[in-house]
């Protein structure tokens, strides 16, 4: 037997069967067409942004990262609760104008950006994180091209990092950013030369679960900002802080104390250096905002037994779920949250194997799961679907295509 | 410095750059429109497939597994060539029928096989790789509502595996075909059933670059089948006996030595057991018919330094190259062979690492690679990208898309 995550407390039954936004996962499947499904919960998104908004000081601006779900609708709906956007690509800019997003509300990180994508960004008028001293030419080349004054800022590789996250992206050599010692030049420069300066932007890691880890990263980010700030003889009109705050995926990982992370960043704020009095703070939160509040909706096509073990085959897999099939970033496989949402409010009955329907060994969805016992037609719920889910994953793989999804 | 794998002796320059087809990198994105682009050589399959036919046995057919690479324009070319396909699912079905397989020259295998996969394929008159009691009967079902003859294999669960296999796919509990000492019982129950009885498929693990294993399991393969036929009474039409035909990706892989297997199946058939006389035999490639074949092009956007690091960033990455960024059944990352295309015959000079565009730290192409000195512009092949790359990777990740494709 092997341990599974741990489901959000919030998700309830109807009848027997999981129930996301006060509908049964049956009732979702039919209204969909079919499975394999995603399904979001608005409720369980706004919940987290209320007790976000609670938690943290109201100086804080809160960001969603559209990288882990990019859904037309959630997007949609997100837009009115967030203060900003943070995008990674000139495809995500376009999606994110389509949702409504202002472009003064977007900014947009990532080592690679294209010209077209800077000259797409600079036109609308979106603040573009520079990543290198390469970069910053070329998009004053471009600004100056379209005969506009571009909203700037600077990514900072930090040379810290956040302690305990699932991925570090500061600390030592790194492709995204600019190493901390050149850029009080760089932005000295991008202020000489005319442009609409927007500060700074520091990120450290992702998924961390450790609030002392993040109230340390913060702390460090907002004293490294001041620093740079004045090293350079600048203003920090802006700082983007990063993100970091994980969800628990795994057996024994415990929620995240946003409250202790609150009260820390409100004694920051009380205590801030000097010129950092008018700075705007903001955090940009992806996974944290939206994974717990997605669920995957797979159907049992065939129960089987192979050498004393018992296989439950899905219609679903790796081709939606590449990190909960252990193939993401992941060293050892662990098991997600897994549930047969038909049978939810069933207790354990048998340690059964569920797997995706590829024909692949990579296509794990749970191992040694104990779970209530699950026929074919049963409804399989992989929980922590919301982030990183549809839009990170091979849909194409062995001709399967994407999986619906809807936002309840 | 990390070492790099093995470019495929066979890619040869024109002029300074990197040719393919006889056709220059650059003037290969210049056809197709932009980078990230895969290019597939028609001479490149055509050669190794006259490679395998000179070694392999007359008897032997070669199917090609499309999982390893679905492109429309290479299935259709490929259709020419070998003597059988393997589906892994309705949509290849779709994909391939289009291409222009007949259906009796297609077998379908998958864990996870639908009610309305059944019934395409049945109905279209393709071989079905029966993975499991429960499938057998859902099969037989949907023949009788069909009121057709259904062409039926079985898949066995064999109990030993390919040794040095990237990917094993027999020996102990899997989700993959019937385990041995239930195959007789099953074939024998669908022979009485009236199907049009095609066999066996035994498929014992994928990417072996050690012959005397293939060769092993091949020997193991064709005395299983003999045994389970004996044992059921049935006869064996045909026999899949799997693939398991490696390619060199990494530093110190020396290629497959077809020659010995070729030469160890001829001794193989001249000595058959009894009752596989007039057995067709059948080996499914993918991955060794078509990885070579394929290079991924992707442009210089960005050249970086942090901590004393030069990052070479590119317009693409793991969104098209999720094994080749190490995050795909791999445990321990190495280096797939990786060029400057745009400067293939200048030699290298400098230690690099090649990464994505994406926005995340799992996005490498190359850790510490030494290299042509490279520029902003610049192309970066990466090859072996002919087989589970474009549609084994997570496309739309942050935006991006897919990448173009030309066969040429």
């Amino acid at each position: 037997m092997k341990p599974l995550g741990p489901i959000p407390d919030f998700y309830e039954a109807k009848g027997d069967e999981l129930a996301i936004g006060g509908r049964s996962a049956s009732a979702l499947v039919t209204e969909a067409g079919s499975t394999p499904l995603f399904v979001y919960s608005r409720d369980a998104i706004a919940t987290r942004m209320d007790e976000l908004r609670a938690a943290m000081p109201d100086r804080l601006r809160i960001h969603y990262a559209m990288k882990a779900n990019p859904y037309a609708d959630l997007l949609e709906f997100i837009a009115d609760l967030v203060d900003g956007l943070d995008i990674a690509s000139g495809g995500e800019l376009q999606q994110a104008r389509e949702a409504g997003f202002l472009p003064r509300e977007i900014s947009f990180a990532g080592p690679g950006k294209r010209d077209a994508e800077l000259l797409a960004a600079i036109r609308a008028g979106v603040t573009l994180n520079i990543e290198s001293e390469g970069e910053a030419e070329r998009a004053l080349d471009t600004a100056r091209t379209l005969g506009v004054t571009p909203r700037l800022a600077i990514r900072v590789n930090p040379s810290f990092e956040l302690r305990g996250s699932g991925m570090k992206m500061g600390g030592g050599a790194k492709p995204f950013g600019v190493d901390e010692d050149r850029v009080p030049a760089l932005a000295r420069h991008l202020v000489d030369a005319g442009v609409n300066w927007r500060g700074f932007h520091i990120y450290s890691g992702s998924q961390a679960l450790d609030s002392t880890a993040i109230i340390e990263a913060q702390a460090n980010v907002i004293a490294l900002a001041a620093r740079l700030g004045k090293e350079a003889g600048v203003a920090v009109p802006h700082l983007n802080m990063g993100g970091g705050f994980g969800i628990p995926y795994f057996d024994k990982d415990a929620p995240l104390d946003i409250a202790a992370i609150g009260e820390a960043l409100k004694a920051q704020f009380a205590n801030l250096p000097g010129n950092l009095n008018d700075t705007e703070f903001a955090v940009e939160l992806g996974r944290y905002l939206v994974g717990e509040a997605g669920v995957y909706l797979t159907r049992i096509v065939d129960r089987k037994e192979s050498h004393g073990i018992t296989f439950l085959v899905t219609d679903g897999g790796l081709h939606h779920q590449l990190a909960a099939s252990g193939n993401f970033g992941t060293v050892v496989r662990r098991n997600y949250p897994v549930a047969i949402a038909s049978k939810f409010t069933e207790p354990p009955t048998e340690t059964v194997n569920v797997v995706g329907c590829l024909c692949t060994p990579l296509d794990r969805l749970a191992d040694l799961a104990q779970l209530p016992a699950a026929e074919i037609g049963d409804l399989v719920a992989v929980f922590c679907a919301g982030a990183y889910g549809a839009s990170a994953s091979p849909a194409t793989f062995l001709g399967q295509g994407p999986a619906r999804e809807l936002l309840v």
